[in-house]
């Protein structure tokens, strides 16, 4: 049944962007927000909006009840929640469909299945989907490590099931420091958590992190090829690409069916992400975990292939079938998605609130910027700093690349501090240009490079 | 030789234009501006800008001597005139060349041949390229005009060799008509003129305007497909789309294939635009002009095709070859830019200038807005009206229209009254929504409608 009006779950730039496709399909929008985020772009650019409760998430945007109840009351016939907040909560799906609305995404069962790892790893192996190397449960006792490890190869990373914190994890670089360490890792567990359970993994060393984009109907599944999102800070990704610089055609085809297997296999409806490690010394991907939403890094996707995914996801969810097959989707140049954030990266990202008073946005032909700002905008302190995403779309990598620069020294928030001058140094940098990163590469690159970026300022350019 | 160092002989968005251009090239640029425009955008992101004059464009963008001053001083080797000033001044481009720089276009004498109408006219028909009907050049006397007349058929506009603003132009429904106004045309004319020559051309009733962008290096030619641009008021272009709903693949190919046989025939360099009137209903299409310069709505080919013209322009000026083939050029999508200008639709476009405080811009997959807005940039009152260009690009017509409605909704200039209410109206027209238009069909449902187009306003959608 087609939608009418959907409720937008979310805040900032994403609940601007599910507006957008909304109104381009004709449907009306209703944006629940909180009390700190009244006077949010997202609000204004909605047909009607409903305040559900004080700033703090917990109390607003991750308050199912009112969410309900504002759909209710303004007779809103679906709910997307964008990403982040209820976006893979099982029982949030569950009691849209119970109240007699749509869900924008999977069937709750899929996300509660896809969110355990041991059953998303237990369904990519059954779709034959690689996953990494490991003991695939419990080991029985630490002496049973050696046996497995000298199977998968080492390094090998000795995990604590109870552990957290980096607590309970040792990596061995050979059979003899494992019998030393799995012990040792078994007893610091067992005192720390009261549960000396252990399992091992191999360690992908120097791995690239790609993600295959993936949308289905419940009946078909397609994929939109894969993102790159290597360059990350603590876990998060800073710096997303599409295509992968990585992938010859053999390994992109053999990537991507497997995510179109595994989604197929779960019978999945929606946008959906499937994440790898890959080992480019090597050429093998390994499976780690699928995400059941749109992903903040959608748009080089919809940039390569000229999909609107967000549209896509409403209109699945409106009953409709796939509207691409196939065959007829390729990619086309080259994308590029940095995120620019209320962070100083040269004072170790310390968040930046503020007013966005006076400033330049970039624009002209291959760029986008994904943003929540206008003039006057004050930042509320309470949420992510994710101020925007600046999107640029090249006939090549390497033109991609010259676009984002110049897109990003157009950029400036006068009395604000930002993550853009961070993409600029990047973009000159020789590996990032050759794409020759890793998960573990931007780290210590910011150590060396960190302190020395400056924002840009008024006036002519150097 | 490649260029170093670009002069921008323009201003507003498409200095800005020519800037993002230049500097994603590697090209550092110099951004020459009146006084009035020391605050402009373009001035702040070029490298450098030097002050040529006066806020009257005769004596600042028109000053031919200011602006190959200002180059020789910066040392810039290459002169982007953009479109309007002197653009099509075949005697600027001359005079760049001349003092050793590169001029971002034809060379001189195509700029001449093509500037002069009766000349351009003789090449598109030397070239094969059908033009108006008529009585090629003047007729000897009044009484020759009846059998010319009865060959290309009525009605018949009968017009002064040395008329203007109207005076001494007849329109002929048959020869008897024909018979009467042809002396009284040339009695009137010789009065006003004192020169009774005429000619005879005849009438497309209800004909697009549909004009085709080509790529040249002196060697080879392109196509980008065509533009359609039948929506005008006064002459003046106010939505433009690509590609145009009107053709068939067949008459497409007719159509661009009969524009490359005429720039290869000038042995045209650089990017240029020609256009023609076409009939809808006989299926046959007429030379008018050629534009030797890049045009204001250039972006929706750009949208459709991926190319980027200006960049593309100046690596050609650079002496390098065209970087396209025809075989690799394609339709992708439909795209139509609307013109945002400072004037007030509902009160016969009233310009209206002022500060640019408060706004809001559209933004999101498939829309770009090539503008040269900050907050608190003041409008000078000494230039056209042009704030910016919206641009949409969709799957199809339909999507891109869907797409622009959204566009416009989300833009608000608070303080200002600009032509964006113009577009939505347009957009939910059944004509324009057909593509059923001609270039006499704006002006008459402007008097129907420009009354009632009210500016958004601040809050909740309606």
């Amino acid at each position: 049944m087609p939608i009418n009006k959907l409720l937008i779950a979310n805040r900032g730039e994403i609940a601007v962007r599910i507006n957008r496709a909304a109104r381009e399909l004709g449907i009306r929008t209703v944006q629940v927000h909180s009390a700190a985020d009244a006077d949010s772009l997202a609000v204004e650019l909605a047909d009607e909006a409903v305040d559900i409760g004080p700033p703090a998430a917990a109390k607003s945007y991750l308050n199912a009840g009112a969410i309900l109840e504002a759909a209710r009351e303004t007779g809103a016939d679906a709910v997307h929640p964008g990403y982040g907040f209820l976006a893979e909560n099982a029982e949030f799906a569950d009691a849209v469909e119970t109240a007699g609305m749509i869900f924008v995404g999977p069937r709750g069962d899929t996300i509660r299945r896809m969110g355990d790892k041991a059953a998303a790893r237990q369904a990519a192996q059954e779709a034959g989907v690689p996953t990494v190397p490991g003991s695939d449960g419990l080991l029985t006792d630490p002496g049973a490590a050696r046996a497995i490890a000298d199977k998968i190869g080492y390094p090998v990373m000795i995990k604590a099931t109870a552990g957290g914190g980096g607590r309970g994890i040792r990596i061995a670089q050979n059979g003899d420091e494992l019998d030393t360490l799995a012990p040792q890792a078994a007893s610091e567990a067992n005192a720390a958590f009261g549960d000396g359970g252990l399992y091992l993994e191999k360690v992908i060393e120097r791995a690239r992190h790609i993600e295959v984009q993936i949308l289905g109907d419940g009946n078909e599944v397609v994929h939109l090829f894969e993102r790159e999102c290597s360059l990350q800070r603590r876990r998060q990704k800073v710096w997303e690409e599409a295509p992968s610089p990585a992938l010859d055609a053999e390994t992109r085809e053999a990537l991507c069916g497997s995510a179109v297997r595994l989604a197929k296999s779960v019978g999945y409806r929606g946008a959906g992400t499937i994440e790898y490690l890959y080992d480019d010394k090597t050429g093998e991907f390994y499976f780690i975990e699928m995400n059941t939403r749109i992903q903040v890094e959608h748009p080089v996707t919809e940039e390569i292939t000229g999909v609107d995914l967000v549209a896509e996801m409403i209109r699945i969810a409106g009953g409709a079938p796939l509207s691409v097959r196939q065959a007829d989707l390729a990619i086309k140049g080259h994308a590029i998605e940095v995120r620019i954030n209320a962070e100083d990266p040269a004072n170790n990202f310390m968040p930046f609130p503020g007013v966005v008073a006076d400033f330049r946005f970039p624009g002209g032909p291959g760029v986008r910027f994904d943003h929540m700002l206008y003039p006057g905008y004050q930042i509320p302190p309470f949420y992510d700093s994710l101020l925007g995403k600046l999107i640029v779309h090249g006939e090549s990598r390497e033109h991609a690349i010259a676009r984002l620069q110049r897109a990003v020294s157009e950029f400036r928030i006068d009395g604000l501090k930002t993550t853009a001058p961070l993409f600029s140094a990047l973009a000159e940098d020789a590996e990032v240009r050759s794409g020759a990163v890793h998960t573990g590469w931007l780290e210590p690159w910011l150590e060396d490079n960190g302190a020395g970026l400056a924002q840009n300022e008024g006036g002519l350019a150097a």
